[in-house]
């Protein structure tokens, strides 16, 4: 009778909260999608594992179907999971998610997690924000909502850092973009498969970088806190 | 001989990584600052324990006095953590500890936690991304860097949701600034003591937040999103 949020962190399953894992332990059901790493399941030993994200040659659901999913494990359990990448309400559709529960007066329970798009670049130890470097960062997806007849995204955001999440399918449009309003030589950083076993780090310029051999899931920061990155180099 | 600089999360001390806790067990010595619930250190029951924050009456310790106190450690135990609240990279100053410990040939890891900008919002319902109402959202500073002769931040970004950490101490002149760019209807959420017992809700607008009562430490949001989070209300 109560659906957790839980955000499942960037990938390395030690990246999880100890309330996520605590949750996990108890829940009758988890209903999950692209988990970056399967072993967070492990935590679950005893649940029933719904899979509702992309499965090659298969039907892809949509929101409401997996809004649906949600409402009636809800109603057939008393302790549904909903585990989602990162933090469950940074691109994740998971404000959706909780509305279309309440409606239905299904008690909402959200449990944050380390944000990919923070903790991925701290993990390599690049800082997001740097005294006299820094002060500000924006957060922005890489890929526009499909559905949408107007661009909605303008790029000039006027924050010292920009990290853009699911960036690779876009980045040359997007980069594009960016060059109207930054330097061309804008340092940025590629992170693929951030905090996993296959991480891989890619540098360049904004006018450059799209050129390169970047393969998804990765991060995209741009800004002069990638030359800190260089400088540190872990 | 390695310093880990730990993010200790938001408030909530389940809301540590696993793999904070892991180090924390093994720590050697902790170095900590302005933790927002001390039961965090429960985890290094072995460590001895530095504190280099404010302390009513005393002097404070710069930046410099806390980057030697980590190489002092460094070089006396194995196991050094620097915790840190959140995150260690967003306005903690962790990049300065980071590049003043590599300078001395120190091994540094960095853990990333969940970082207060997001994590607090989240666990009260309110989606700092929410399809059709923000696409982006930008994480800024309250406080300028007082020692730096130019105002640094310059209010005018672009992002749907601006979020403020160190928000309160100079509310009405940020608001202020904000409104030269957004219209002063925009909705505002204010949390205090996020994650913690005492945590408190204020909401308003652009242009009249300043006028309520609000203490610190409390994390401001703005921007449409703050709707959706008056629609769940959990």
């Amino acid at each position: 009778m109560t659906v957790y949020l839980v955000g499942a962190g960037p990938g390395d399953p030690d990246l999880l909260t100890l309330k996520a894992v605590k949750i996990l332990n108890k829940a009758d059901v988890v209903i999950y999608d692209r988990l970056a790493n399967e072993k967070i399941l492990d935590h679950a030993p005893q649940a029933e594992l719904i899979y509702v994200g992309k499965k090659a040659g298969e039907h892809y659901k949509n929101q409401n179907e997996i809004n649906q999913i949600l409402i009636n494990a809800a109603k057939n359990y008393n302790m549904v999971v909903r585990l989602k990448g990162g933090d469950p309400f940074v691109f994740g559709r998971g404000g959706e998610e909780m509305l279309a529960l309440l409606e239905e007066g299904i008690v909402v329970d959200i449990i944050p997690g380390v944000t990919s798009a923070v903790g991925v670049p701290t993990s390599v130890g690049l800082p997001v924000t740097h005294r006299g470097v820094a002060t500000s960062l924006t957060i922005v997806t890489g890929h526009e909502d499909p559905t949408k007849s107007e661009k909605q995204v303008k790029w000039d955001f006027k924050a010292d850092t920009i990290i853009i999440l699911m960036g690779v399918g876009r980045l040359e449009d997007n980069t594009h973009e960016l060059m109207k309003y930054k330097d061309p030589k804008t340092p940025v950083c590629v992170i693929e498969q951030g905090t996993m076993p296959d991480q891989r780090i890619i540098t360049g310029t904004l006018e450059n970088i799209s050129q390169k051999n970047i393969n998804p899931p990765a991060l995209v920061i741009i800004g002069s806190v990638v030359d800190i990155f260089k400088k540190a180099r872990l």
